[in-house]
């Protein structure tokens, strides 16, 4: 199954790809009148279509049904220092997404050694993962945020923050329940400094460990991901 | 604390590190006499050690301490067909690494685009992520291996493959029973071949899923492997 991803599809019976969309599916993938594909919104909507106008810079289509992602999940809202290689940040985002992810904040700490990200390109890596893992959900990749504005900001759910100094933190598995949204903040290389650590519990987050291993920041991301699909599969 | 990673040490009281060990530890990280390193021996054995000879080609130091690593876990073996892109495996290599595993044996399967590997640089790559993440264990990296091969060794302990037929297998974490070892295939981007799956359960492998989303190779790889050490902590 080839997804296309259009976030401008509307409820409408008929659609027009974007023109490098349309070459993509005339030009690359040949498809031809009657050929079926299925578009996707990123918002969890499934467009199974058949094209109705073969035209490389603008191919029409009829959607024939609409199917909406399994059953609702809680929310997950990771919000991480941004690696000193973007890479690492990269390929994070792209397994999360796989795995399954709402929004990813990258966070800037005091200790950050990065201070600047390239949002596009996380965005195009989460894009990607979506349609490669066949999911209909794209996550939301925002810029990146102070960590004073992170730790401020509203949130409907439970607040974690994963940290490495000693003070007997419980392990996140032990500590999250089934069905609850939830946000969780993972700090650069250095940690949080502890004032950030302070700032963060006294805005209600609470401090989580994931194991004995010291884990790099893009593997504790990934850990948090499949840990919270996990307790909610 | 940084570690050098010695596998030829024995429980004598004095160690000369190799001249590249040697080399780094005096001219890189300009360590002197009387300060203190600690070396690590791949096999759970942490050694604390004080420099006397502060040579740049062959350093001398005394041993103080033999610490071992924490508790006991089970012995965990994922065998997978290494990706197309050798990134991709060294990626996952690094992070189960990290996370906690023993033995990884890259396996040859019907639809592997992949034939060769780079056994030496898979086996860098765990070094540097053993050393990274503080750890004293260093997972075997096997060489390729053909499937048949693999689903035929003998293994002490839980067989697995996760494959993604339609054949209501259950979950990993449903299955798996905390303290056991285990062995866990993984298939390439194309699936095991149906011949495969026959075969492993000939073998007494018992077939499993890791939920509702569709994994690239190494993401399965990264989600067993922290699947697994999540159920053991």
């Amino acid at each position: 199954m080839k997804l296309f991803y259009t976030p401008e599809i509307a409820q409408d019976k008929t659609f027009t790809l974007s023109e490098s969309e349309s070459k993509h599916a005339i030009r690359v993938l040949r498809l031809k009148e009657k050929d079926t594909i299925t578009l996707i919104n990123g918002k969890g909507s499934f467009f199974d279509a058949t094209i109705s106008d073969a035209n490389p810079k603008k191919c029409t289509v009829q959607i024939t049904t609409i199917r909406t992602e399994n059953k609702a999940k809680p929310y997950l809202h990771i919000a991480i220092a941004p690696t000193k290689n973007n890479d690492r940040t990269e390929w994070m985002i792209e397994k999360c997404t796989e795995i399954g992810i709402n929004e990813i904040t990258p966070t800037l700490c005091k200790h950050s050694e990065r201070k600047k990200i390239k949002q596009e390109r996380f965005e195009k890596t989460a894009i990607s993962a979506m349609k490669q893992s066949l999911k209909a959900s794209l996550p939301i990749v925002n810029e990146l945020t102070n960590f004073n504005t992170v730790v401020n900001a509203a949130f409907k759910g439970k607040k974690y923050i994963a940290h490495c100094y000693k003070n007997k933190q419980q392990h996140f598995k032990d500590i999250y329940l089934k069905g609850e949204n939830c946000m969780i903040l993972i700090g650069p290389e250095g940690d949080f400094s502890e004032q950030e650590v302070e700032l963060a519990l006294k805005n209600g987050f609470v401090p989580i460990t994931f194991g004995e291993s010291r884990l790099r920041t893009e593997t504790a991301g990934i850990f948090a991901c499949t840990t919270f699909n996990l307790l909610n599969e």
